[in-house]
């Protein structure tokens, strides 16, 4: 099939790359809230050209949202759910970009534009991937396609847990084909069957109105040195959790998840030293892996009292904040553990907890068609087995899919580790997109049946 | 004696309020380097007119320094040393301010201008007590004055300790009156026998070049957490200092000291209302000036890693600060202190220290001659005994002078806690204007047989 469906691809690469470009050009910043609904009724005109019936829906906070469909000519293949989002992250710093952000720019065998990796490019390659689907068999296949892209990605997608229930009836599907995964080094795809969940609160601890003259220090509370009291209980020196019940509902992954771990080929000296860690506390990629995907853990991501700028300022802090993020793994809920974190920092006094984000952790089957369909696509198309994590070390909104009993896994690749997602010459190799878009086309083709 | 100086204050109190009303129109503020070269030569005059031989000499910033002198006419009596600074802070926020900063200007019973109670006051008066001994005694008082006045002190006086020493000949003296004390809510005067010393440091702790994903939490270093490790080991529930050593050397207060402190009248409760502070742990003034005077201190006065700003951001940080000031009490150096902290940090990793300030602290003998002249005095202006604290709660350069064998301690009063000491709208009262030169006369006049 490899050679039909790159043959197929040549015949439309000029069309995808100009549909590219366009969605490309839309400044969609979805924190300027820019574009948006230009962006969509693109998306709606493009997707009604490939034979989508399609709708621009307002969620709760006005967004809109783009659902599609697109009912099979053929009988017997499954239902699948295609997720992205049209939305992108703000383009600053500008200066460091080489070319517009905003303009799809060929150099060497990359392109370049804000969205390219995330998440446009996977938009068109999904879209060209069905386009090469109805080629190679005769618009015949009887794979039903469901699409939702949102716009609200890259500010957390607060709205899109209600918008999915409101909606069921137009996303239902047999599994759904999450954002995209990415590639190694070496070129070989990474698959997510899940996310880790997500607690993200700020706790802190007022003790005056105002910061004092550190000289009556002898005699008057220190938030500083009271949140510190707190947070030194807060976690052993192994880095284990003390709140009680934090580990109680973590369900220990299986075996089949841990021989998954095992197969999975990274570079771990080598992500270490991209990641700049000098002091390296595992020998092997397994027990790395093995913490990244399964461990919940309780990071501080900020800290702050008192005097933070330069030189010296002789106060006593009255106010003193953390910001943690809980990443949860399932069995954990994110509600559960909040519940358990304030009756821990009880104890200590009289905190504030302020939260920010709430997300369960969410897996798909790992036995499940759409996978097994995914990694078939995939030694086709890439000629080696791709690794499939149980779990990305990440967060995202994917509970919201797949509590509707929706198996979604992050199934094709197309950004590598030179991508710059999120910042400045966001890029991915031409190669990559073509890859990407010939192994979802191979595997709509497996699950067409 | 008293009416006899109140006459002769009447008769100088207009050229005084003029003398004052110029020295207040420098805008002599350290912190910009703005007039003290004017400011200095303004001095110089000023003091020469009433009997000084006067230099401006520079010191190691080049900055420049009053040094004054005046031998006595009469016999017997001691050589007194006055320390003041003609320097200022900065007048900002402006518009806070309900007159010019740099002009004397009299509301109600008040003086308003930055310095007027911080301490171009303080020289003011202390000119004109010596103006007033001169007129009482004819001009043959015993009593030798010299004078040095810096222009660095609202910056951290970072010259004096080697401009006393290289100046020595100029400045030995029996006793040294240090700045002005202040006034209780009650008109009570408090003077001060001495300063606490102060070890400012930053501890900082780097684990990575930039702050990572946090989804990488599980494998990599927390710069947060491990500095919340050290922090956790520093200080005990209670506030003790765990460093090994930190207590050996405290001397403990003396019979004497502790007898001082009971003697002391402070409104205790009015004082942790105004500092707002709701949970008083102390229940007596007695307690807690104990601790206030004779407690050396381990004060987080900034924290700081990772996201400080608002909003969540999921990040690991690759960098966490502590600002700590140790307020140290006699026995403790600051040199001892800050070895004994590397070699405790040492443990926790591998963090750095950066000093920003070290000051030993300093006392006066509470017996000696000055203070009792002082306290005499003090009690024939005011009608009540002062309350004589053997150190302040802060900190200043007085060892500079003390660590020459010369006593310096603050005993005469200025300001009250309506002062605005730094503060828009610097003030003193009228009468302490009055009351401070008077009581400064009366006790040259007791040091002068």
């Amino acid at each position: 099939m490899k050679q039909q469906l790159e043959q197929a691809y040549k015949e439309v690469e000029g069309d995808l790359l100009k549909d590219l470009r366009q969605l490309i050009s839309f400044e969609s910043v979805s924190a300027y809230g820019s574009q948006l609904d230009e962006c969509a009724s693109f998306l709606k005109e493009l997707l009604r050209g490939f034979g989508f019936s399609v709708e621009v829906v307002k969620n709760k906070a006005n967004k809109p949202v783009v659902l599609a469909e697109r009912i099979p000519r053929g009988n017997g293949g499954a239902t699948l759910l295609l997720y992205n989002h049209y939305d992108v992250q703000p383009p600053e710093p500008l200066e460091e970009w080489s070319s517009n952000p905003f303009e799809l720019v060929e150099r060497g065998d990359r392109l370049f534009g804000r969205g390219v990796a995330d998440d446009k490019g996977d938009i068109i390659s999904r879209l060209y991937a069905v386009e090469i689907l109805d080629k190679i068999t005769s618009g015949e296949a009887g794979l039903g396609i469901k699409w939702i892209i949102e716009g609200e990605e890259e500010v957390g997608s607060p709205s899109l847990d209600a918008f999915v229930a409101e909606h069921l009836d137009k996303i239902r599907a047999d599994a759904c084909l999450w954002e995209a995964g990415d590639l190694t080094e070496q070129g070989i795809p990474n698959f997510y069957l899940g996310v880790k969940g997500m607690l993200y609160v700020e706790i802190s601890r007022r003790t005056a109105d105002y910061d004092k003259h550190s000289m009556y220090a002898p005699i008057i509370p220190n938030a500083a040195w009271e949140l510190i009291q707190l947070l030194s209980r807060l976690r052993d020196k192994r880095g284990r959790v003390r709140i009680p019940g934090f580990y109680k509902r973590v369900k220990p992954p299986t075996r089949e998840e841990l021989k998954s771990i095992r197969e999975i080929r990274i570079d771990y000296k080598r992500l270490m030293q991209q990641l700049g860690i000098r002091e390296v506390r595992h020998k092997t990629a397994y027990q790395a892996l093995r913490e990244l995907v399964f461990e919940p853990t309780c990071n501080i991501a900020g800290l702050a009292s008192g005097h933070v700028g330069k030189g010296a300022k002789t106060i006593t802090p009255s106010l003193a904040s953390v910001k943690i993020d809980f990443r949860l793994v399932p069995g954990q809920r994110p509600e559960e553990v909040l519940e358990s974190l304030r009756r821990f920092v009880k104890r200590f006094g009289d905190f504030d907890i302020n939260v920010y984000t709430m997300l369960p952790p969410a897996r798909c089957r790992p036995g499940s068609p759409v996978v097994k369909a995914a990694v078939e696509a995939a030694v086709e198309i890439y000629g080696v087995k791709p690794n499939v994590f149980p779990s990305m070390y990440g967060t995202g909104p994917l509970a919201s899919i797949v509590k509707h009993g929706i198996d979604a896994g992050m199934l094709n690749s197309i950004s590598n580790p030179e991508s710059n997602l999120h910042a400045p010459n966001e890029n991915i190799m031409k190669k990559d997109l073509m890859r990407s878009t010939l192994q979802l086309a191979s595997m709509f083709r497996r699950l067409a049946t």
